[in-house]
């Protein structure tokens, strides 16, 4: 069985979401922000929020978060795009192995937009046999990122 | 034994320090371009670097990375302040829970300077411990971060 890309699903904000995100290891002030303004009521639950997933049944197994970055503040492409920054790009531990990781990133190469992400904890193999090169590092820019990018241009070179 | 900030030195661009920093997680672009503008002359042999660590003999077990940043470029404290961006901090598995990570932060603590830094991979409880607080956070700024800051300031407080 492989995973496609028809199993990714945008994230609604809700309390049922917000559980499942606790389970991740890449939880921090960012979760915390979206469920204070949910209880709030700053925001209607079931908004729109900048993750996507994959569930198994009703369980959350991976997500990752879609930043639309506006050509205006792009810093990596030339000339200035507007294109997604990935990040939180986590797999459960149990569910490692199957394809999810590369099924969420192949759905945000399917939008069309070049993409930004920042390689971490010794994944660049991942990033490099998904297609993505390295930047140039610029420690100015970068600041001990480690930067890795993806256009769809790319693909036809 | 506990270790003390006297033992944290500025780590020297040269190749045995270059063959050190590959037995760390958070090892990537920018020590791959230290190393090739070390190869090709583009900086002296022994320069500095903006990593700081812990020897253990002569094995380095523990690092961080500090950025000086200008309070022109600052997004995080008001009034803008000149501070340190603090990145990397990492203690190799067999040398954690010996207060390494503690007198690498307590050493950039002693500069005088505010800090931010990105709490990753669940370590706000520590972050927490050492005096920092969470920023407040904003989407737009810090995109998916997890940012937390300390102030020489907030001590007296």
């Amino acid at each position: 069985m492989s995973i496609s890309i028809s199993q990714v699903v945008p994230l609604k904000i809700n309390y049922k979401t917000m559980e499942e995100f606790r389970k991740f290891r890449e939880y921090g002030l960012e979760e915390l922000a979206m469920l204070e303004d949910l209880e709030a009521n700053l925001i209607e639950d079931d908004a729109n929020s900048p993750f996507f997933g994959i569930y198994e049944g009703d369980k959350l197994v991976a997500r990752m978060s879609l930043y639309s970055i506006s050509k205006k503040y792009d810093q990596y492409f030339f000339p200035p795009q507007n294109h997604y920054e990935l990040f939180k790009l986590e797999v459960l531990p149990d569910y490692r192995g199957k394809g999810y990781g590369t099924a969420l990133v192949k759905y945000a190469m399917s939008l069309g937009y070049p993409i930004k992400t920042n390689a971490r904890n010794a994944s660049d193999q991942f990033w490099l046999k998904m297609g993505f090169k390295p930047a140039r590092y610029d420690s100015q820019r970068d600041r001990g990122e480690n930067p890795y990018l993806w256009h769809p241009e790319m693909e036809k070179e």
